[in-house]
Formats: structure tokens, C-alpha cells, sequence
């Protein structure tokens, strides 16, 4: 039986996809901006997040409408739930990404700290939980979010190396501070952005399989 | 009229309230535990955050249930909407409490920064900003929201100050980088406390008003 709200979730899914595209672009930028000291991409880097901000509201507001008019049930509701967290999450990846591109400003302005330390392998990370979260967002997989959360712990991982390693270098150099500063936040957005792709992975196993898996679940090795 | 949903909003927003005193608890643990050298108050950080975590599931359990159930529309729709995003914000500064709790500890475990930058100033704005926060929540008062948001430029100002303090101090005293690393996280925390204070604020307006103020309105200094 074709149902009227299964147009309206398709809707709201593919808004939700283009949005997601919109931050895995932003983060490519800011972080291209970083490597290649390309002050262009970091202004481009602010023009996309002006497009998701635009989506974080119009993806809010389709949720309260379909939620009014068309009263789901089962994971039909759970899916809108999920929505309204993952918008949130998708808005939040989208300022990170401003963060690093404010940064990587900031960390071009003076002279290169050689080499971005383990920078590069943390984007690789980032960037696979990220694309990881939204193909298990597209395709609702359980599995592939398990993946998501697996990784996790990598990415802390690595920013734990990168914050020791920069220290240990600003030690000697410390007229490098503002660079070797610019470079510890950047692990530090690079880290919110595995978070919150955690956060969806967690939503997509929520709408799936009606069980909220967060905390409990995590913190005592069940996944 | 007597309505069997005002009951279950009352339910909601109550348990909303209890999770946000468990918060301003939290908040206030940490920045005891940095200010008074107290390892016991990092600890207490972190058990009061298990808590919120506790909440954090049985608030959003909770909206699921009324939706499903009581099919709300209008303010009362907004109020649950406004309520799954409020939940997330309360438990993520819970995280960022913990965070500051890790921060000083680290900080503790060397020897003292002196003085503290300004970092007790910082304290005072950011605990304003929660505390109005949950009264605007509490109230549904969209005068104290807006009051929340006009307050955040003096954290974002603050916060820069401190980064430049530190940051000059460290230059003369590289020695001390892990110490000083640990303030300038602390204070990135607190700003990431604050910003969850005007995404609660804005809620509270949208709640109230139907209106969504974010980003549009108020890169336009409309409010």
C-alpha cells in the first residue's frame, strides 16, 4: 500500500542526504584550506555553511509539519525523531568545520610547523566516519553504524598523539604557539566531527531497531 | 479545560528541570575542582554526569511516547520538539563539565598558572548564562531568552582574552604548556557551554512563539 508520509519521510531523507553533502564538502574544504595554505577555501568553507544553515531550518520545520499533519507512528516517528538529532548533529559538523576553517587561517597566517603532524591520517579518519554515517543513514543499516561506532576510539587516538606531539615540539619552539595552538583546536574539531557522526550512527540503530544504544550500552563494551 | 497531555508536558518539562539542576550541579563541580585544586570535585563531576546520561534516555524515551500517543499539535508539538533538542544540549554539557573536570585535572597534576587568567570571570558569565537558560526554560519567558542571547558576545570576548593571556605567558614560560594547553581547553569548554545556552534560549523562543530566530535573524542583528 502506498502511504501519503512515505513521500513525505522520502522528502525529508533526501533534504537530509543533500545536507550531509554540504558537510562532507565543508570539511573537505577546511581541511584542504589547511594542507594546500589556501586561504580561498576558507572562505568558501563559510559560503557552505551558509547553505546548511538554511537546511537546519528548513529540515526542523518539515519535521513539525509532517509530525502535525501526518500523526506517525512506530519507526515512521522514530525516524522523524531521529531526523530532528541528526539535523542538529549535520548543523554542528558544519560550524566545526568553520572552526578548522578559522584555524587553518590563523595557522597560515605564520610559518609551517613541520610536517601537520598526524593531521592528514586524522582527516582520513574523520572523513570515513563521517561518509560511513551517512551511507548507513542512507541505506538505514545497522551494521554499517556499528562500524561508525567502532571506529571511535581511533580518531581519540590520534588527537591524543597530536595534542603530545605539539606540545612536545612548542616546548622547543615555543614562537610557534599560535601555529601549534591552531593545529591542537583542529584536532579538537576534527574529534566533535567523529562525535557527532557517532551520534547519528546511534540514531540510525535507534530508528531501526527502537533501541536507544547510547551511554549504558556503549560505556559497558556491549557494541 | 483539563487535558490529559498537561499532565504529561508537566511530566516532561519536570524531569527537563531535575536534569538541568544536574547540569548547573556538574558545572560547577568542575570549575570548583580547577579553582580549588580539588581532585575529589573532578570525580563528583563525573558520577553526576552517569546521571544526566540517565535522563538524557528517559527524557527523549519519554517524547517518543507522548507523540506517539497523545498526537500533539501546535504549542504543545513545539513544546516536545523543542524538548528532544533541549535534552541534547543539557547532556552535552554534561560532556563538556566532564571535560572541564579532565582539563583540571591535568591542569592540578603540574604546578599553577598564576593567576587563573580570567577564567573566574568566564565562570561567572557561563553559570549566568545556564542558570537564565533553565529560568527562560522554566518560564517559558522569551524576554529572558533573549537576554540569554544577548549575553554570549561577552563569552566569545572573554574567551578570546584568555587564549591571548595564555598564549603570552606560555612564550615566556614553555615549560608550563601542558598547564597552559589545559586553561585554553577550559575555556573552549565553557564557550561550548554557553553556545548550548542560546540553542536552549532559541528553543524556548521557537517554543513560545513559533518562530525560529536561529542564524538568519541573528547574523542580521535582529535580535
Amino acid at each position: 500500500m502506498h502511504r501519503l508520509i512515505d513521500n513525505e519521510l522520502k522528502g525529508l531523507k533526501s533534504e537530509l542526504v543533500q545536507m550531509a553533502k554540504l558537510v562532507q564538502m565543508s570539511i573537505d574544504c577546511a581541511t584542504t584550506a589547511l594542507q594546500e595554505r589556501d586561504l580561498e577555501k576558507t572562505r568558501e568553507t563559510q559560503q557552505i555553511e551558509a547553505k546548511i544553515n538554511q537546511s537546519h531550518i528548513l529540515v526542523d520545520a518539515e519535521c513539525v509539519r509532517i509530525l502535525a499533519l501526518q500523526q506517525p507512528l512506530a519507526t515512521d516517528l522514530r525516524f522523524i525523531v531521529s531526523a530532528i538529532k541528526i539535523n542538529t548533529d549535520l548543523e554542528r559538523m558544519g560550524d566545526q568545520a568553520v572552526n578548522i576553517s578559522h584555524n587553518a587561517e590563523r595557522y597560515i597566517g605564520g610559518a609551517e610547523l613541520k610536517p601537520l603532524v598526524d593531521l592528514p591520517l586524522m582527516f582520513n579518519e574523520v572523513r570515513w566516519m563521517v561518509s560511513e554515517a551517512l551511507e548507513a543513514f542512507i541505506g538505514q543499516s545497522v551494521s554499517m553504524a556499528r562500524e561508525v561506532l567502532s571506529r571511535d576510539d581511533r580518531v581519540d587516538a590520534l588527537k591524543n598523539k597530536i595534542f603530545s606531539d605539539v606540545i612536545g615540539h612548542l616546548k622547543d619552539e615555543p614562537s610557534q604557539m599560535e601555529q601549534g595552538l591552531s593545529l591542537i583546536l583542529i584536532a579538537r574539531n576534527l574529534e566533535r566531527i567523529g562525535d557527532h557522526s557517532t551520534n547519528i550512527a546511534e540514531d540510525v540503530i535507534f530508528t531501526a531497531t527502537g533501541q536507544d544504544i547510547r551511554h549504558a550500552a556503549r560505556s559497558k563494551g556491549l557494541i
